[in-house]
């Protein structure tokens, strides 16, 4: 194992249970982790906190906190508890609550989630898109406007883009720099247009996803998401990806080779996301195929395992 | 310094911040300390906390844990914090809520208050005097009975005893051999009535504390409390304490030499203890006077300093 000094430098940009999973299994190799987290959630517990405390939501943060800590298991558990009994808790996730507080005690987002981040022992660096808050906003096809990453799945028609307000919205100095330095940039898995986007419509992060040297990678979803990528095949993701970034980045694709239709008892939804390989390929420099689908719960999920040992291949690291 | 498994035992018992201005001070020193913790509060967020889940309200538990705890200051504080702007969070305190949350996944108080313990790198050990809820009644002199620790100090008239609901409450049994192994208990400084006597109330507690061989030391408070110890003298509570256990049990009584009246500015409360020596010596064998009162933010409080190096001294430690 190389010293830490030499440890290849890994981003992964967006938020979500897919980028979560694919952290569990990251946090098991000899990489330096760094999540740059998207904090457009306005959902559930974190839309309450964020009325009363003036902080970006911190649900997505959570979730990635979580997934990267190294404790035992049960103060992980303490961090994702959900008060269910009492009815003025009813739906507060404790890690918010942890986070709301560690925020008005050292007065700002960023460094609360520093501090938390020792508690939980975290394997890597958390660092949020934007240390204030933001507001996703998407156009549909038809001209609608919809304002707040909940209510964006619910109306079921194409989106035509998304954008944040305020748009001049700054990111953590150290967010540029752990992007120029990383060897390795991963996008995906995840919700493309309320997880993944909103991190490069902070627009210096889209600036240095463009400029920075480090090998690009999108790993694409299993099933298509219901009011946001309905039906949408593969290049249709890749596509968003470049339409919001304003050019072609992505060097490598890496897309999922099992039937998912043998895994999921029934018809209808989820739809697997459907490999258009040739319209892929005009996007894409290189496509690898993988079976990196496994069922967990019921659930077809990223066997994170999988995708990270393919991830550590990809970077020279056996 | 000796090994640990040579350390000598110490065991206090009481509740509030009498107690966990103590410990502050005994941590510090090559002890084993053992705080078992009165568990009859019934206020603000612990009494809202107590509604929704079946737990002992958490609030002296919690004072006493960020006493004792050796993590970065920030982290206490955030055990600590209280909720204020939030309508619906509005007086939790943070460190409550993690104790009910580690109470809900552990199904135990006492195992959450270990889980706990170890997040926070307690030096010492933290132990609920019942594993169950308890409430604290007083009976007046007049008669009159009142239910609940935070009312009984309202009335403002003389109390004649206190006592639990249910009667039979049983400690965890760590606590009996805690006692029953201790070179030295330790009973106040703090209220007399909701944070001393509901520990030695527990009927179990009570019998070791009397049968145990180790050295008994009552600090004596410096002030009178209001509708707890009005006016009381230094031998009013150590008689207090007798006519609650059954018995006269303490060794030495440490009494507060420094002339309270002139830290305190102005007339009126609070009251300094009378220290009636003479009805002192026929209830104690041994009576220490010492310098153990400080001012601070304008309160007048032990100095833990000086209190810890005296008993450091009693049990032989230099």
């Amino acid at each position: 194992m190389p010293h830490a000094g030499e440890l290849k430098k890994v981003v992964v940009l967006g938020g979500g249970t897919g980028l979560s999973t694919l952290l569990r299994g990251l946090k098991n190799h000899p990489v330096e982790v760094t999540a740059v987290v998207t904090v457009a959630d306005d959902g559930g517990s974190s839309g309450r906190l964020l009325d009363a405390y003036d902080i970006p939501p911190p649900g997505d943060i959570r979730k990635v906190m979580a997934a990267l800590s190294d404790v035992e298991p049960l103060i992980e558990k303490m961090f994702e508890y959900r008060f269910a009994i009492s009815e003025d808790l009813k739906g507060h996730s404790l890690g918010n609550l942890m986070l709301a507080a560690l925020t008005d005690i050292t007065g700002d987002f960023a460094s609360a989630i520093q501090k938390m981040s020792r508690v939980l022992n975290i394997k890597g660096k958390v660092l949020p898109a934007a240390n204030q808050r933001i507001t996703l906003h998407a156009e549909l096809e038809d001209g609608t406007i919809i304002t707040g990453e909940s209510k964006i799945p619910v109306y079921g028609r194409r989106i035509r883009k998304v954008y944040l307000s305020p748009q001049e919205v700054e990111p953590l100095p150290e967010t540029i720099e752990k992007i120029m330095a990383a060897d390795l940039l991963i996008f995906g898995p995840g919700s493309l247009y309320t997880s993944i986007l909103p991190t490069i419509l902070v627009p210096a992060i889209r600036e240095s996803v463009l400029k920075c040297k480090a090998k690009k990678v999108y790993i694409s979803n299993l099933t298509t998401q219901s009011g946001e990528t309905n039906r949408y095949t593969a290049s249709e993701h890749v596509q968003a990806l470049y339409d919001h970034a304003g050019a072609p980045f992505i060097d490598t694709i890496l897309l999922n080779s099992l039937d998912i239709a043998s895994l999921h008892e029934g018809e209808g939804p989820p739809w697997p996301v459907e490999n258009d390989v040739e319209a892929v390929r005009a996007l894409v420099p290189e496509i690898v195929f993988k079976n990196i689908a496994t069922v967990v719960d019921n659930m077809i999920l990223h066997d994170a395992e999988v995708v990270s040992e393919w991830l550590m291949e990809y970077i020279g690291i056996h």
